[in-house]
């Protein structure tokens, strides 16, 4: 049995062994918690968590008072791959052309778009966003007009700083700056921090963007192992901050794409902790924070007394991506980041900030991602149980738990290189899971976008290629 | 008297000596072409080139068919100071607080304000413009809301590359890329060429958020002297190329801010086959070219045969800062550039680019720059007048050939930062000499914003900037 990173795990793998096995079948009781923790001899926190696990991934129900039972049925798809260990070696990115190749189908209207994850504008009030755009023009007309201050419209920050109201650390609104999208706050945090040459310790499978940014940027990408539930692996991130090769992190706490995680208040403490302890800052791409399904979800921001975490956002995903407006707060780099901010775009663009003022100060952007939230979740259900029905035996498919990605892991073998190729002469365009990596890693793993409303089309696509998947 | 760099420079001197002598008095003829070109044993062409700078300096009238006549009253004004020699050493670049201070009072808006350099939005048609972005968020909805290609929007692009139908080597649609502003084009252009360290030619004076960006990117600025009309001084910059020490050229030849001339077609020539010659390549800032008076004036871009030019230009000056709007043709550098482009602001936004697409299709935004030029000239020649008379004697000032900057040389001990804290006491924000220059130079001169309409309100602050300039 694969050697897995937490110990829970390890005891959640016994466990799914034995029901696969028929030790514990249907119906049939589990040994409680209290009995459990004795027979392992481990902390009955450490065996709820492996009942947590093993409850989403469809093997066991709680049932309050009663006590836990073995599902009715048995999910069809393949236990987690165990975490991967591999030596923490950074690599030079050069996936450029790798991506373009990838990305390049996004812009035949023909083919069933199941490749950049990104909500439908089905999902959004466009009309409702562009009229509010609209407003702003007429009323704020010399505003619209002219240049901003360089830190951004007074009313927009004021805005962006009450969505700390609930951080341990509440974020001020004089540390804010406005961005072109969350991207550019992103490769602005990355040049104050590091050189040509410099490593940068990401988790790994990645967003694409992040790689292809520190390829650009011909800094070094040191891969973390990352847990599909519980985010970056803090123990081999500080083995890699011990051997004081990482110059900063960069990495996504809250609905990761393409994992989907997000990870414990927990856990991003002590990432925090790590950060302060071996001075290595982490810049935090949130962009996906405002779609946890569950809600508001706490940044590892909200924990950073000493300003170690720059922090990116935007609306791209959650309201409008042509309107390319985005937020840093940077911490103790505010200086370094507004200086390269000022010499590049100037300023941000004045309408859409008016606008997303408005939208934020009238409440509709709060019920707008409320909605959203509770959209996403039932497409990527919905998507999730049809992959698993239409895909080989063995399939890996898990529900995220915020965003639009879904990371499927195909059976033993299985090349994702291969199948968006045959899935793009059928018509659909998906992401390889090889675009996620610097070290071609995740080549059986696959994403779809989870970002377009359930419908027969969406359905036939996911048919075909679990048919495809079948071939392979 | 002192060298000038150019044969007719000194011969315009001598000239100007003779009739400030009465050597020719006021409505005197002075020799004809022919007979001063053999006494002063140049070309008919050199003497010719003299006429013109006495004619614009107010000391001679050419009266067609009957011959050249010293004029009924001589400029009061100082002669321009001699191009300045100097050596030709790199400089690290500080400026940094230097220029948030001087720009700070921008944001007071009891002040009279001829500090930034900007066209007053009571030039502008802002209504018309917002309407049209109004229109398009109506008619496009769908373009508005997504990304555009990370080239920009087709129809954006397409309207551009028309706009060099009368360049020698006109500028090709698949060369674009779109920017947030031109600034985001200059950096993405200096990023792509330069190495911290390295060594940026610039005009000395030159616009200063050049030299903040050398400064906050590292890169070392070498001045090379300019004329008030020539432009950038070519043999300079052929030493300094020569030496191997310039690792890319950065500066603008149409309506150049802060001394607002715009160089010779032939000029223009020179300064890129010096590019090829040397190889090295030239960012070319064309944000005030629109606004030369005379009408469509060519980059050196137009003239750029091999691609070693990048040109970067932009909205921000004729129609709308706060669009945040500009493009590049970057030449030969063209996947660099775009590869900095996609890892940061990833594309531009679409709302901006389907309104400017709209405004050039109709003819409207042609129609408007016409109309702004001749606004813009009547300002600064209104502007220059009140100048003349309000300020000491021997202060000088010229019309520029474009834009809306009136760069004024106080009489000799003349410091414009004491004026700049005076005028500021005074109610009114002027930008001193200082800041255009990396090296300390230029603090006799001082940068007056031409961009609002004359009133009795801007007549009144001109007088007081007089009186306080004749109190230094």
């Amino acid at each position: 049995m694969a050697q897995h990173l937490y110990l829970y795990e390890n005891i959640s793998e016994s466990l799914r062994c034995h029901i696969r096995q028929g030790n514990y079948r249907s119906g049939e009781r589990l040994p409680s918690v209290r009995s459990l923790s004795r027979l392992f001899k481990v902390s009955v926190n450490t065996i709820t968590q492996c009942f947590r696990q093993l409850e989403a991934d469809g093997y066991i129900e709680v049932r309050p008072r009663s006590g836990v039972f073995v599902a009715d049925t048995l999910p069809r798809q393949a236990p987690p791959a165990p975490i991967a260990h591999f030596p923490l070696l950074p690599v030079e990115v050069s996936l450029s052309e790798d991506i373009l190749h990838f990305m390049e189908p996004h812009a035949r209207p023909e083919l069933v778009h199941l490749g950049i994850a990104l909500p439908s504008p089905g999902l959004i009030a466009v009309d409702r966003a562009l009229k509010t755009m609209r407003e702003v023009t007429r009323t704020h007309s010399l505003e619209a007009w002219d240049y901003t201050h360089p830190h951004g419209h007074d009313r927009f920050t004021h805005q962006l700083s009450r969505r700390s109201i609930h951080y341990p650390v509440p974020i001020n609104q004089g540390e804010l700056l406005v961005t072109n999208g969350c991207m550019e706050g992103i490769e602005l945090a990355l040049r104050a921090l590091t050189e040509p040459g410099d490593t940068v310790a990401v988790e790994t499978p990645t967003y694409y963007g992040t790689l292809l940014a520190l390829g650009v940027m011909r800094r070094r990408a040191l891969e973390i192992p990352t847990h599909y539930r519980d985010g970056v692996c803090l123990y081999s991130l500080e083995q890699a901050f011990k051997r004081g090769q990482v110059k900063a992190c960069l990495l996504s706490t809250n609905a990761q794409n393409p994992l989907g995680f997000t990870m414990s208040s927990e856990r991003k403490r002590k990432l925090v902790d790590l950060a302060v302890r071996y001075d290595v800052p982490i810049i935090e791409n949130d962009i996906w924070g405002d779609t946890v399904y569950a809600g508001e979800a706490l940044p590892a921001k909200a924990y950073d007394e000493t300003g170690m975490v720059i922090y990116c956002n935007s609306f791209s995903k959650t309201l409008m991506p042509g309107l390319r407006l985005g937020w840093v707060a940077p911490g103790r780099y505010h200086h370094r980041i507004r200086e390269l901010k000022q010499i590049s775009s100037i300023t941000t663009a004045s309408v859409p900030q008016l606008m997303m003022a408005r939208l934020m100060e009238n409440g509709f952007y709060a019920q707008h991602i409320q909605q959203l939230r509770s959209q996403l979740a039932n497409q990527a259900t919905h998507m999730a149980e049809r992959v698993r029905a239409c895909f080989p035996v063995n399939t890996r498919v898990d529900i995220p738990t915020g965003g639009c990605a879904l990371w499927i892991g195909l059976p033993r073998g299985g090349d994702s290189r291969v199948l968006f190729e045959k899935a793009l002469e059928a018509g659909i365009h998906v992401f390889p899971g090889s675009v996620f990596s610097a070290g071609s890693r995740h080549t059986s793993y696959l994403r779809l976008n989870a970002g377009n409303p359930c419908d027969d089309q969406l359905d036939s696509a996911i048919d075909r290629l679990g048919a495809l998947a079948a071939s392979l």
